[in-house]
């Protein structure tokens, strides 16, 4: 893949009818006005192999626009208001005229054709997280640590074990462990057949607990949240199987040890087999292992991958549904992430995709074509395509356009799916597409479904100009990418305050070709008061491979203040930046990142606006910290290095910190420990804090926030 | 008393020879010159009648200079260094040349004649608070929440029961009760004779705990401190009398509610009585109550005193030395606090002193005039100045200088003392004067020891102008003094930026006649920066009688308020107050007027900063919240009416407030609440807090604290 040099976009200008200014109530999403500028949109579902529009009357086959059912049919049926928008419908059995609703109090299938009432069940009182499985309709569900199985006909059973301190704070059943890191976002998973459900028991009692103080009780009351901090003693996790018939569980005999990672459980299609990647506590040495369902015990070590720097399994298996012994896997072992085909038998793997791109999801298969789906960046590293490769013919063929950032939903034999991206250029785009792959390589477009237009230059706004490109790290190699927004009324004779925006951690990106590469909505309004913004990813960020993202391991924020500071030396090259007054802003990671740039680089930052910054990595949780950073045992000189406390001495320019008072991610030990670091330096930053809110702020809280750190340029770099 | 109207004192004008320009660290008691710039001083101590002067190197007479023994004769007789400087030196035995030192580890006593070592005696391991009787060389000690006393000869006794509850957080023993109001200092009371300890027990349990949490551990931990709000359940306090002989514990059969507050416990001088101020928790009934030392049972209720609004006893009983069938106590009943004589035996008192004016400390007794030696302001309500009463003679004579801020410490015998005292004009002044009442007025005067020079003066600082002067309460009647300091190089042409400090609370003033009428270091910087400041002590601040405090009964803060906004006319009367840049700064109660006056005068006060401010009364302790506010159950109205949560959305000028985030008197959820508060109302204050600081910032986070003020002002007042 060649990547193109220097490519400079122009989007849009202002236009001479746009007169109105944006404000925040209109960029923000908790804004009174946001929803009136989002592009147009329609909500599609599908039922089975039909695709349908949901609206808030009716549901209609997208294609057809044929209504299928109405929501007055279906609350008449119900007999009583259990829809109040087609978009909650949903269609779980391709075929059947079915439509399951679920309300706050119960669960409900209603046939729109014999019109009548299915089956219907109240959702158990307390239940917290809830796994509905269509085919058995058993549900499983966690109350206050516990987790239970409500079966079909109404049977609750209690899945974990009543002691004195399972299912308490200490022993959770049922939820997600290892804090999300992994690509483990839930803790129970049913068989294919529904009737046996596999789960995670989390003891985190050996975990201290970081005290969570809530102020909005009479008398302020404390929480202690389990938070394993690096280098810690972190907690231990069991996964079990609950057969709902027999009603006894089954413990897996896990091997490695008790602080083990145990991820991406992935069943055998027949049930006998659960998949397990499993991964030790320093995150280099990964096995994916198959255990018996019915014993527990170890069937086979499949596979091991290892790494000097860190393993990171995030996805699990895929099974071909037309061969079951065969199936897809994704690993980063060549430095991408790929898709292979593993032999579950012999743990043979075959390559399937291969280049300097990233394999970015997998989005399932066409069953009658055989055919993998999957979104990858291989046209340039800001995109994300669709793109269909044939499992049996060497063939690979694009789906759709071949810009823009694509998200798809398939149909149940996976021959179609409903396409939504956009572009630079393109607010929102939904089309119907094939998924055979073709010689061609034009995409086999079926029926455009929507294509939005510019809701803020429909209504009369002024846009900033917006533009992408690239430059060089500090390496002289590696392209990174950016995007620049100019001021409204921008005049090139003039010198801007300039504000640098930056996340820079792994997992995420800023640049992309989303509409208005991805622009935030703040940076348009920051446009409108005369900021240019400016947002780099520098090397460590995602979707660049493996060694881009490892380049900065043991030593997190030396190589991506590197690359921001060759953004900077761009932005000076530029007659229209001013240079005097320069601006850094980020949150979380980049809440560090601006932090340590204001500290690193005083002379360059006049102004930095830091939201819920790590300060030191001592204090971030086991599983992220010890994969980037390792332990402070086996690391100390780069804890100490990394760590902001030593730099607080440096701080020069107006620095304000502002966290969420009960942020469960990002502690406030981290703000907490700079201000003391500040305050015994005799720096002084400034602070603010949310009480209430964890790690981001939403709602009206967002705009308040957004208008407080407008407001602190305004004050301090504007002027 | 005449109260003089409008005098304007010019205290200082700018030398022509003054040159430097104080700074943070020239005016703050942690900035690095502060001590350089402290007036000239000498330590002084009785032996006895013997007045002594201590030194560095030895303890010498205050009138002869003769020495009396040096620090290197003592160490010489202890056989170690157990003293560092004379001024830690002790003669507790008047005419016996014994001194007492006390090291880290160990008490001794020293004769410097006989050249041996008296007496000494190990510190106890882990002792906290300690409490040591000169008479019997009993040691009372607390030991993490429990009582100890160690014998002369060195045995242990755990005066608390060692149960699975006493001595621990919930239940403490030997330690200040009722959160140190009601003049209450502390849990340990010896009697006359040193062989009997009274202490207070105070049973927590049932209060609530409020999370302090601590970011210096590696893991952030907390601790529930256990705090009392008001119209919460509070703590239940129990008095014990120990005797070491018997190592007995007798309980008094306290009279009235669990929750009633036991105050200023007094030996009668013979050891049988014990004699308690009992006041209910509504605090508007209290009662002299006797109870017997031998039995514990209610000897007799000597007096009662109550009030619509509340009483607040602040004093114990002080027995004359020569008839111990009467006592002098103090009370407000007539309006001021004057001194009253008490016939213990049937409870009828003798009015002393009267007059619109307040007694302001009892110092002792002249045993053989029989006089009553006391501070009272009824010279001028900015003054405290030294008065004898004979109780004898109807004859009470002013000891020493009329004028400015006295304290006073007595010989043995009470016939002369060592008077300390400032005025706006004498940094200091220190003079050995007779005690007894003469017929004449002028003071009979006997040495002047030191009166220090101003030291800024002297070492060529510029000074501001100081003066002080009153104005009429906003009742039109009252009058309310203020002080202004001007700002360097004032030219009446020009006009300035103002700053209004306040506190405004009770039990507290800002403007008397000391030193630089009680300047505060950081007025005389920002007069350095151009600043002019103002501070006036409104309605409910103290010792200007029960009417002029009582005024802001169950409405905090709005009497107050009115007040400061004459206060503020005054200044826009100036022509050189610039009424469009007006700041407002204060601390504790004055954090809560400043961000009261930021909230209810939005168009007069366009900066503020507020430190550890109350925010709602409710979040404040029962004793001091109750004694001016009532309930919030009982006084719905007036804690709705008083809460600045409801005036969060009415802020419109720059607000800053600045907490200890350990703040154990002031909760943090005042502060936190209303930053909630003002983003639920869409409202911008600013913020900054002090981790592992609680009410107050000391040292280095003074110095810190204020340069953080300071700038404040310049960004958002001074341009």
């Amino acid at each position: 893949m060649k990547i193109k040099l220097f490519i400079i976009l122009s989007l849009m200008t202002t236009l001479a009818m746009a007169q109105k200014t944006l404000t925040l109530e209109d960029v923000m999403s908790g804004g009174s006005n946001w929803y009136n500028l989002q592009p147009e949109n329609k909500y599609t579902a599908w039922w089975g192999n039909v695709p349908l529009e949901t609206t808030a009357d009716e549901v209609k086959n997208l294609v057809t626009g044929k209504t299928l059912v109405t929501v007055g049919q279906l609350n008449e049926i119900a007999g009583e208001k259990v829809v109040r928008s087609g978009h909650t419908v949903r269609f779980p059995y391709g075929g059947q005229p079915i439509a399951q609703v679920q309300t706050a109090n119960k669960r409900i299938q209603l046939d729109w054709k014999k019109g009548n009432v299915v089956w219907s069940q109240a959702v158990p009182e307390g239940a917290e997280w809830q796994d509905f499985n269509t085919t058995s309709r058993h549900l499983a569900f966690t109350r206050q640590g516990n987790l239970f199985v409500l079966t079909a006909d109404g049977q609750e059973l209690q899945v974990s074990k009543d002691g004195s301190t399972d299912g308490s704070n200490d022993i959770v059943y049922g939820q997600s462990v290892h804090r999300d890191e992994f690509g483990i976002t839930k803790g129970t998973f049913w068989s294919p057949d529904g009737q046996r459900l596999a789960f995670y028991r989390m003891d985190q009692s050996m975990v201290a607990g970081y005290p969570q103080v809530d102020i909005s009780q009479r008398i302020a009351g404390v929480t202690m949240d389990h938070y394993p901090m690096a280098g810690e003693t972190s907690h231990q996790v069991r996964v079990g199987i609950f057969d709902v018939k027999s009603r006894k569980t089954t413990w897996l005999e896990l091997i490695g040890a008790p602080d083990d990672y145990h991820t991406n459980l992935s069943w055998a299609p027949d049930g006998k087999l659960l998949y397990v990647f499993e991964l030790n506590r320093d995150q280099n040495d990964m096995q994916l292992v198959a255990y018996d369902t019915e014993t527990g015990k170890l069937e086979k070590q499949l596979l091991q991958e290892c790494h000097d720097k860190y393993v990171e399994p995030l996805h699990g298996l895929e099974f071909l549904p037309w061969n079951t012994s065969k199936a897809i896997m994704q690993s980063r072992r060549d430095g991408w992430n790929h898709l292979y085909l593993l032999d579950v038998a012999t743990g043979e793997t075959e390559q399937l995709t291969a280049g300097e791109y990233e394999v970015q999801q997998f989005v399932g298969f066409n069953k009658k074509q055989k055919c993998a789906i999957y979104l990858s960046n291989a046209e340039d590293p800001r995109t994300s395509c669709l793109f269909s490769l044939n499992l049996e013919k060497p063939r690979c063929t694009m789906l759709g356009s071949p810009e823009g950032v694509h998200s798809a939903s398939l149909s149940e034999d996976g021959t179609m799916l409903i396409d939504r991206y956009s572009s630079p250029t393109v607010p929102r785009s939904i089309n119907l597409i094939a998924t055979q792959s073709v010689r061609s390589r034009r995409p086999n477009l079926v029926t455009n479904i929507l294509t939005a237009k510019d809701p803020w230059q429909e209504q009369g706004y002024k846009i900033p100009e917006i533009t992408s490109g690239s430059i060089k790290a500090a390496d002289g190699v590696t392209d990174l990418y950016y995007r620049m927004v100019k001021p409204i009324d921008f005049d090139p004779q003039k010198k801007y305050p300039t504000v640098v925006y930056v996340y820079g951690g792994p997992h995420a990106h800023n640049v992309d070709a989303r509409w208005h590469w991805c622009l935030r909505g703040w940076e348009a309004y920051m446009a409108t008061k005369g900021y240019l913004l400016f947002i780099l990813d520098n090397r460590g960020s995602e979707w660049r491979g493996r060694e881009f993202e490892q380049a900065t391991f043991r030593q997190l924020g030396d190589i991506e203040m590197q690359d921001q500071m060759e953004g900077v030396k761009f932005l000076k090259s530029l007659p229209y930046v001013d240079a005097e007054r320069m601006g850094v802003h980020g949150w979380s990671f980049g809440g560090f990142m601006t932090t340590n740039l204001m500290c690193s680089y005083p002379d360059v930052f006049k102004v930095g606006v830091a939201g819920g910054p790590v300060i030191d990595w001592k204090y971030y949780e086991v599983m992220y910290g010890e994969r980037y950073m390792d332990t402070p045992q086996t690391n100390p000189e780069g804890y100490e290095r990394c760590s902001l406390l030593g730099k607080a001495k440096n701080l020069r320019g107006r620095l304000q910190i502002i966290f969420g008072y009960n942020d469960p991610t990002c502690v406030p030990q981290h703000t907490l420990s700079f201000l003391r670091a500040c305050e015994d330096a005799g720096t002084q930053p400034d602070l603010f804090t949310y009480p209430g809110d964890g790690h981001n702020m939403f709602g009206r809280d967002q705009v308040h926030l957004h208008e407080r750190i407008t407001r602190y340029f305004d004050d301090y770099l504007a002027r």
